[in-house]
Parts: C-alpha cells; structure tokens; sequence
C-alpha cells in the first residue's frame, strides 16, 4: 500500500509532573530536542531495560524508542466503553501527547512520521505494551471498582496508543498535526502488497 | 502475521576506513555501543539531514536512524544480475554488515531486531534508499560500462537493504545471526491483518 497523509488534530499535550511516578499532566505546549521532553520522565537517546524487554538484563543500557507516549481521543474511549467506565484521563496512564481524527490510531504503522504545526517531528516507534502499572492508577480513580488493574491490559490491547521518539526538534500544542503514513507492506518471505 | 524468527548467518563486517567517503573495508568484527560504530562515518545518536530527507533544510540536526547499513549477499546478487555485473561488493556501497539467508531480505519489516551472536542487538529502521553515489561507486569499478551510476538505483529498489540502529551494545562478527519479524498488520484504517 502507497504512503499517504492524514490530516489530524493535536488536542492535549502533558508531561512529567514529579519525576518519581509515569502520571502525567496538561501543560499550554512542549517544546522537544532529540532527546524527547526536557525534564520528562522518558528524556534521553537511551533507558534502562525494563520489564517489558524481558529478553534483556533488567537496568542494561538500550536504545529509547519510547521518549513519547501518543494516544487518540477515540482509543481512550474505546478502551473506557470496554471497562464499562465514564472516562479514562490521559495524564493517568502517562501519555504525553492527545490526537484525534486518525482511525484505528494505535495501529498505525511502525516509522510514520507526525508533523507537529509548531515543528516537532516524532517517529512512530511501535505500540505502547498495556501494563497493570498504568491499570493501577486507573484502579485508583475508581475505588468502587474492583480488578480494573487487571482488566486495563486486556482491554486496552490494540487502543493504547503509541510510543515514538524525536526526530526534528520544536513545539508540539494543540492544533494542526499531519501523520505521513510510509508504503505498507507485509514481508511473507517477502511478497511487496 | 504473527511475530517470527528467522535464523540466518552474518558473513561479513565492515566499516569505514576513511571519514570523507561512504565506502566501507572488511573487518574481523565490530563492537558497536549506542550510537553505532565508534569511529564509523554514520556514529551518532544525531545526523544532520540531507538529500534522501528533502522535507527538512539540508544540515539540520535530526534523529539518526542509519547507524548501520546492512544488505545481504542474496539481494546484492540479484543487483547485479539485473544490471549485468559479475558481482557488487558490499564496500562499494558502504555495507556494514552482510547477512545471508533471509528471504527477500530488504523487505523485512520496520522494528525488525537482529541479535547478533556477538551480543549487539540492532533494530531495522527501514530500506535504505539507493543513491546515485553508490551507483558512482559501482561505476567506477566498471570503467567500461556507461550509466551505471543511474541504472543502481533503478536496479537497486527494495533491495539495497536496510539501515539500523542499535539497541544493544555488543560485537558483531561473522556467524550466526536470529532476526526477530514482529507481529505485522496493514494499516487499512486500521484493520489487523
């Protein structure tokens, strides 16, 4: 499938209030250089390996890919009608940056580029894993519910958004985002579609 | 498509020998950290843009996803047939890495990591597209063939393999190599495939 261009909106934007917990909240607008949010949580060309690269020593030095975490408008409230609550808040599972308008958004394709209205350029570097850490704090906002930790991975598989690194420095607001989609393919050994 | 993995071979390191041209020469082995190849032309968490990235002022900073260039012997192969040459070697066109038995290698998908037995990890960041300075390279080994320059990108395109960065430090040498193929989806709006 040929590359193409989505025309979308940016409608939140939210960083690292104490650097101690992955909850992030509203500011006015970021200001990014390659190394992702100055001040942020997830600022740097490298981190540490986690849970999440269990294939790696935990606390080994790795490449970012995650500098960012995108969501969609649309994804969060899918993700909400299926846990059967009113509203799921971007601040609480870490997101940095709130999109709209681009269908089916945590499936876009690895390396499509999105271009800020006020500069940035970030890559898309593959979905965001759902973990039971952004589910606790779900969990926290609903007492009365029970097990929302647990179901938040499952119900957010495919809707959580995605991770994505800086590659031109600049301002990311509310406003005007233009999502370059690459050529599609799908490697079978390796048939071009 | 479900996640794969692919075993195959590393037959070949290179690096540069000279800073001021893209050509590579054949080494016993590299040990790569977190911005490529110490002492490697393309070494760097940042490059500056140029003419493959024409969205951007040539000799901006921007985020480096061409650390490495890897090809394999298979594809090289089939340039060459296509352009009636007995070989292209993988320094000609500044190779880092030659790999073998990989199906339709230069379509592999985006995020693709590739664990060396060496130790490093490096993750596909996308085909490399061909240039007309490899073409120069490859016609001046051929000084009685006219146009070749022209004719590689041409006879080059999704097989003049991908570049990379790497995820994990660690040695790259000849031997056996596991490719890890994630999970692939075509982004329809978004249906998974």
């Amino acid at each position: 499938m040929k590359s193409q261009i989505i025309a979308a909106q940016i409608l939140q934007t939210l960083t690292t209030p104490a650097q101690n917990h992955f909850r992030t909240a509203g500011v006015p607008a970021l200001n990014v250089d390659l190394q992702g949010i100055p001040g942020g949580r997830h600022y740097g060309f490298t981190r540490k390996a986690g849970a999440r690269e269990n294939w790696y020593p935990r606390g080994m030095d790795m490449r970012s890919g995650r500098q960012l975490s995108i969501v969609s408008l649309e994804d969060l409230a899918e993700i909400a009608r299926r846990m059967d609550l009113p509203r799921i808040e971007p601040g609480w599972i870490g997101a940095n940056m709130v999109v709209s308008g681009i269908p089916d958004f945590t499936l876009i394709p690895w390396g499509s580029r999105f271009f800020c209205g006020e500069g940035a350029v970030l890559v898309n570097e593959g979905e965001n894993a759902p973990c039971r850490f952004a589910g606790g704090e779900i969990a926290r906002n609903f007492p009365s519910r029970e097990r929302l930790d647990i179901l938040f991975p499952k119900a957010a598989i495919h809707l959580r958004g995605v991770v994505a690194t800086v590659e031109r420095a600049g301002g990311i607001a509310p406003g005007p985002l233009k999502v370059k989609i690459p050529e599609q393919k799908l490697w079978t050994g390796g048939r071009l579609l």
